[in-house]
Parts: C-alpha cells; structure tokens; sequence
C-alpha cells in the first residue's frame, strides 16, 4: 500500500505545518513528506497542486487529499491513530477540543507579532498589549487542563495528543522570543521540546538554507 | 436530567453563536439558551461565567462546559447526534472537517468586511479584492463539495450536517450584503434558509431591540 504524504512548508517558519507532522511522526505513522519552501516564487503553484486552498499543511493518502492542519490530525486519529489523538474521557475530549480550537481560530497578535522562528534566541524585542493578553491566556489555559487533567502523563491531558501538537508551536515561540514562563509552562514545554519527533523536527530546521527576512527581521531590537 | 444550556450572543449579529445553535436545533437536541448581547456593557463579565475564554458560543453539560463552535459541534456530535453531525464516509468526513476547519480559522477579510447582520438588505457597500478572494473561494469550495458528494440532499454532503452550520452564517452575509452568485450558490443558499431552525433564528433575530453600530454603519453606502 502506498505510504500517505504530507506536505509541509520550511521546519523553521511554517507553524501549522509542525501540528500534523508531529502527530503522525510521534505516533509512529510511516509517511513521505513534500517540503515546499514558503517563500518559493513557485510556492503557491505547488502547493495547489496538493491542496485547493494553496497551503500547507496538506495531506494525501491515496485518492484522499485533505487540507488543513486541525482535520488532518482529526483524520490521522480516525485512520491510524485509534482515537488515541483525543483523551479517552468524553468531557475531557471536549475540553481537549475546545483548546485546540480555540488555538486554530484565534491568538491573531501573538500569531502576528511573534511568528514561530525555531532558530531564533530571545533578544530585546516585545510585543504589544494584545499578544501579552494572547500569552497570558495560553499560559493560564495550559496550566489549568495540567492541574485538572494532566495526571498520568508530562502533557495537557497526561499522555501526548493531537491538543498538544496544536501547541507545540507557541512552545517554540515562547522559547525563541524569551516569553517569561512560570515553573508549570516550563515543564510542560520542555516536556514538549524532550519528544523525539519535535527534537528532529528542530534540528532540521537549524539546516534549513532558505530565510524569511520579514520574520527574521523581528529578532533585531524594536 | 438536566438540559444542557447554549449561551449564544444577538441573533442578528453572532455568527459564531449561530452555528452550535442551528446544529442543536435541526437535530432536535432539547437546551436551554442563554443570550448575552454583545454589546451590553457587563458583556465580558456574564461571558466569562459561562466560558473561559468571556467569548461565545458556550455550552454547559452538567458540570462540563464547553466553548468554542467547532468543539461544541464536535461534542453535540458524540453526545447526543450519534456521529450523524459529519458523513459517514471516512473520505467525505475528512473533506468536510477540512472545509469547517478552513472556514473556522480562515476567510478574516470576508467576515471583518462583510460582518453578519441578518437584518440587512442589499445596498450600494462593497468589499475589496482581498474580500473578494474570500468570497470566490467559499463559493468554489460548495460548488465542488455540492458536485461530488451532494446527491441525497440539498446540502454539501447531500443530508444537513456541521459543515452546513459553520458555512450558515457566510450564507446569511451573502444574501445581505447582495454578493453574486451562480445557481448552484444559490440553491444552496435557499436549502439552507429553508431550515425551520434557520427561519426561526432569522425570525428572532428581525425582533431583537439590541444595535451593533459599527456593523449596522456598513449598511451605508461607502
Ligand atoms: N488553517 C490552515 C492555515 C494554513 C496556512 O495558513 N499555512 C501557511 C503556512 S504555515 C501557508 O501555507 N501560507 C502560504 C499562503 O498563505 O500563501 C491550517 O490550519 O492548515
Ligand atoms: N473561535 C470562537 C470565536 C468566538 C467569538 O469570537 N465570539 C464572539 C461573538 S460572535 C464574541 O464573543 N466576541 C466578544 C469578545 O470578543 O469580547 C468560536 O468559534 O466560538
């Protein structure tokens, strides 16, 4: 049988694209991976070629070709996961739900004013009111599913999840731009950066050649 | 039992709030509502009783609650619709929770420009091209679901499901703001202000006191 592909942008930029790739790579789900850099001229012609909205993530399993990042990881639980991308619990599958979607619609200014850069070390630029109100809210989010669900396990719901990979790349954000975290966050983001799949996919990145100049541009002191 | 509770905002205004409710209703789930105007000053302070995130749709079950449309969807969907919410197919549920998710997380200049406001009729306000993108993608993206998965209904996977409800309130905007559209478009658009339940929210919404001046003021000509 052939092996499904997800297409995904530059490891170092390209957020939505990190969700999937962790899942099925920390699952354990064989796939191949199309890499279409996002500042390519021709980044939008090849990415339409896999998916109708002309962005990654993407992915194909056979005749299949589904696009966005949420449903591709509610598919991947259908298909290969068993369901184990959700907490067994109903009430706690729809809080884990709710977290991810919340992550998919919204934080606008965090998303905006500190774009995930996994190369990135913190420095003296900030960022607005609005993403310190976006910030507060993941932190106070994280720390409440760990407290009232996290038993068992070093992740929102215990065990790693499709919810934990929606987060990943904030992880990654709070890391590079030197967001002050307390001891919880902390925790729960290294236990995040200690995944084998999220370690490789960073240090791919580190290799990646191509730059995006308007994103680097935020390491530089405001 | 007790009945489980949906907080919504205005009728005429909360696009977000409609969705959950327009599931609920059309399945015949039995709830109570709560609705918060979106304008009252004590707005934020009522919210957040209901929901964490002092935004609506909010669903409380019991001691569970649940906020965020897609994840109220998604629960409704387990709890009390027997999985009947998305298509059986596990092709056509993946394509369906793709176009969901692509309208939860995307389309920003369609609903920043073209706001929902049931009560409003077609004038001389138009949108830019970037609005215009939206639109055409929407349109596409039912014109091909309507095409290859619709036979057996009138809906994108032929029978009414979440995908109808997420893509419910861009329906409302279309047809208020006056955006051209194909045949196709439009039936769609009738089968689903057919719904009794859509009727009756668009009903209610006509008798609500409440006004949003600022979505209100796009009713002029720019
Ligand atoms: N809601 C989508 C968003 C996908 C998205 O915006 N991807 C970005 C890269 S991270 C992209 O392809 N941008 C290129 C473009 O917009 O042309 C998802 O969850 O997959
Ligand atoms: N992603 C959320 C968005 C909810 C949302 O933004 N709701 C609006 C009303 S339609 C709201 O409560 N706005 C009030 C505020 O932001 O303070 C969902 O799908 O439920």
């Amino acid at each position: 049988m052939n092996r499904p592909v997800l297409v995904i942008g530059n490891r170092n930029y390209s957020s939505w694209s990190l969700r999937p790739w962790l899942l099925l790579r920390q699952f354990g789900v064989e796939f191949d991976e199309v890499r279409l850099p996002l500042d390519a001229p021709d980044f939008a012609a090849q990415a339409l070629r896999h998916s109708p909205t002309g962005k990654v993530p993407a992915l194909r399993d056979g005749e299949l070709a589904v696009w966005d990042s949420l449903a591709i990881c509610e598919y991947a639980n259908e298909r290969w996961l068993g369901g184990n991308g959700w907490p067994a619990d109903l009430h706690r599958r729809a809080l884990a739900r709710a977290a991810a979607a919340e992550m998919h619609s919204g934080f606008t200014a965090l998303r905006t004013q500190l774009p995930m850069n996994s190369r990135r070390r913190p420095d003296a630029y900030r960022w607005d009111a609005a993403a310190q109100r976006d910030i507060d809210r993941v932190q106070a989010l994280w720390r409440e599913l760990r407290r009232d669900h996290g038993a068992g396990g070093d992740f929102l719901f215990g065990e790693f999840g499709i919810v934990d990979a929606m987060f990943a790349p904030v992880a990654i954000r709070f890391d590079g731009y030197g967001v002050p975290v307390d001891d919880t966050v902390a925790a729960y983001m290294q236990a995040l950066f200690a995944l084998p799949a999220l370690r490789q996919w960073r240090q791919a990145a580190e290799q990646e050649r191509e730059r995006v100049a308007a994103t680097d541009a935020l390491c530089r002191p405001a």
